[in-house]
């Protein structure tokens, strides 16, 4: 029934997309699908999914949500499904051993609205249902959203999960349109998402960019050596970098900037002067 | 595991029953035990359930919510299964033609908690799969829930219903809580920096020195040698580093890692061993 679930896209662009990471059941991409138009997204994304696609049961079990499963794409890695995003969410059950931004799916669904009327690009990323994201792909979102259940039994569908983080995207439009212009970009002062106005957020690919061309400096000089630490180490700096909200000039001046103390001190050196 | 998934229970008394009025399939019943476990409910009530009872399959869905399924009673009618309770909500995907208070998930989740606090009984009222409560139920009601999700794709899986309901009830709790403690950790409403237990933050002397040690060796390779733009990308850079937060350890990262990038490649340089 194409066009048939069609429903006026809001004000100020994009939805968010939903990026899964290695889902292991077909059923459950199917009601992830379900759940998604129910809220009214459709951009799903694919990583490494176990079952083979497209899927029978995963269409049994969307119910009617053809259209998200028939736009799904699938993708080798986390990082080729979020290259075209500008900030990713990590959802998540459990607490990380990592400095992050963490989030409610309410708080969260104010900044995922002004990001896409800002034009930027969210990524959605939920991990494997048995065990969530890997400290990876954590690692490459820019802030965590965490859901307040029952701690003592927090073992939730992923569907569930997605359906979640959805609803609040849904009810953060009626919550923006009633409060219409008051409250201002600006307004918050968060270290998400605040860029100036003629700012392009970095896409991830470009902070892709970025992170290999320190990790393969750090190899070369030696900071990477110690085998058994360099995955954590990695970690630990993407992190770091992602917690920043960088944009994309301030991805190319940190890469100019890599480039330049590599390069060591400019001296006139015959004729074509370096740097 | 009796007793392994109990939480506190939340000040004022009981928690809402959920009714389920001729669920069809065993397997929802146990996504909806689980869902409601997940936001800390346990007293679920059926009415004329189409599969046998106790039954494999909803416990098999119930992923370990066993506690639910156990407590579960069957009962003849919905007249019969709300007895006990004092105020009742059908909830409902569509509208009817009856006049009734109807409201959002949240608006109810407020009337609950303070219902429940009063020691008046809540029943939710969730009808079977494919066509909701009959009229009648929602007639013994006082009130409508309305989920407000896509109008053009309502088809909501019962778990999911149930959970949205539930999850609203529980962030009802975490509003009341919060707004006692109104101590808010970051300026981001909402949002928490997620700081590992052992992880110090850096000291702005520290950041000083990170800043000091980077901006000369930056005047050293040349990148700030336009006199006149030398300010400005002093500032954004400082920006940059400000905005993620940094820890103390973060802090002695970066300065190794400009370090080692001046340094240059490692090699064996007779005897000491650079790096």
């Amino acid at each position: 029934m194409p066009g048939g679930t069609d429903e006026p896209v809001s004000s100020g662009g994009g939805t968010p997309a939903v990026v899964l990471v290695e889902p292991q059941l077909a059923e459950n991409i199917g009601m992830v699908a379900r759940a998604m138009l129910n809220c009214g997204l459709d951009d799903l994304r694919l990583v490494r999914p176990r079952a083979d696609w497209p899927n029978e049961k995963a269409v049994a079990a969307a119910s009617g949500a053809d259209r998200v499963l028939e736009r799904a794409r699938l993708y080798p890695s986390t990082a080729a499904a979020t290259a075209d995003l500008n900030l990713l969410f990590a959802t998540t059950a459990r607490t990380r051993a990592m400095t992050k931004w963490t989030l409610t799916p309410r708080a969260a669904a104010s900044e995922i609205r002004r990001a896409t009327a800002a034009g930027i690009g969210v990524g959605l990323l939920f991990g494997k249902e048995a065990r969530g994201l890997g400290n990876d792909d954590v690692a490459l979102s820019q802030a965590i959203i965490a859901i307040p259940l029952n701690p003592t039994f927090s073992s939730l569908n992923l569907a569930m999960a997605v359906l979640i983080v959805g609803y609040e995207w849904r009810m953060a439009a009626n919550a923006v349109e009633t409060a219409a212009d008051a409250t201002p970009l600006a307004a918050v002062p968060g270290a998400v998402l605040q860029l100036p106005k003629e700012t392009a957020p970095a896409t991830a690919e470009q902070l892709q960019g970025l992170f290999e061309q320190l990790e393969s400096e750090l190899d070369r000089c030696g900071f990477l050596r110690i085998t058994e630490k360099r995955p954590i180490m990695v970690r630990n700096l993407r992190n770091l970098f992602g917690r920043a909200g960088l944009s994309a000039q301030e991805v190319r001046t940190l890469r100019g900037i890599i480039s330049c103390l590599v390069a060591g001190p400019r001296r006139p050196r015959g004729g074509s002067g370096g740097a």
